[in-house]
């Protein structure tokens, strides 16, 4: 068993053994994980582009941590709606790189719906 | 190779065809990782948690998508900050544990800061 | 002078006094207005509708708290774009009224793209 | 009445001309806001700072669009919480100024905790 799906489970396990299911609905679960990302931007909002590149190990230590719980809760709401993330992210990039041709957004920070 | 490494290949690709790791501090994928959880949260934000469980199909299509958009972020965000998302995991997965310890969270959702 | 506006000198002298105006960007302000905003969904996040709408009085407290935070930053954030906020809902609330005509919209909690 | 006020006045109308306190939770309601500031980081998510300071006069006036829905959302919030936003900042500015006094945080973009 690979790596990501030995961790989906662990997920699974986690909340199983503290009967957090009744607790994990969807939309419930959608909270959780814009609180852990704004969570995440805390540690970027007063830093300049420049600051956030060369995080110090301490500050990198906090954010590694903020991702994972971030992973984590995305994992929980695949499983709660019984969806694939690998299979999911496989379906949208081909999605994502007709909206973003190369030849339009090479070089190029805009919507989609702003490319020329 | 497995699925999960295998999509942060093309997660990478992705980003260097169009040459957009200048656009890419950590500070901006932050932002656009919330982006991508509101866009998550707008399906949820006036349906009931029982509603939120029970999607019609192409709802449930659209909040895949979504998550997906956050799956690619979030591994994006890992490579510029040469993380390994599900070390990561590993890692905090015990920390959680050790927060919310079974005996005292069992069937309980408060903070672990609130827990008695 | 009414009482938002005095609110608004106060806010500014509070940003002034600390020297704050170079990490005060737009850029900046948004993503510590959206830091709020989730600091107060954490409170809610695993409360059923019905708790959030009775909560006891410590945590009332504590979510005032939270509304106040955001109000800070919006009026900030409306000074450094020299936005007038009060201007600005009486210019929106109408194009509002006009997304959700009251006959198609009573009632009824769906985005305006879905109303029939 | 001074018009911010008045303005409240026109929010609570606007949600009773059309039934909506029944999907006004705060719960909900917090998720509505969260997703409005979502919207508004959008626009300056792929912007440097400085680009935020000079937005154009067509993305100037999206960007006070989405401050007042943020506003509308705020103020109904408050309502449905029976609170009465601007006491709640003149209680939290003074509390803001202690956690972050002049002689520490003049000119220092830290979080309190962090402060010397």
């Amino acid at each position: 068993m690979d790596s990501f799906k030995k961790l989906g489970r662990e997920v699974r396990r986690f909340a199983e053994d503290r009967d957090w299911a009744q607790f994990h609905s969807p939309k419930n679960l959608s909270m959780a994980l814009a609180v852990e990302c704004a969570e995440l931007m805390e540690h970027f909002q007063w830093l300049t582009e420049n600051q956030s590149r060369r995080l110090g190990s301490q500050q990198k230590r906090e954010v590694e941590m903020e991702l994972a719980d971030i992973q984590i809760y995305l994992i929980r709401l695949s499983q709660v709606l019984s969806l694939d993330l690998v299979e999911a992210c496989n379906r949208k990039l081909p999605e994502n790189a007709k909206k973003y041709p190369v030849g339009k957004a090479r070089g190029v920070a805009k919507k989609y719906t702003d490319l020329g």
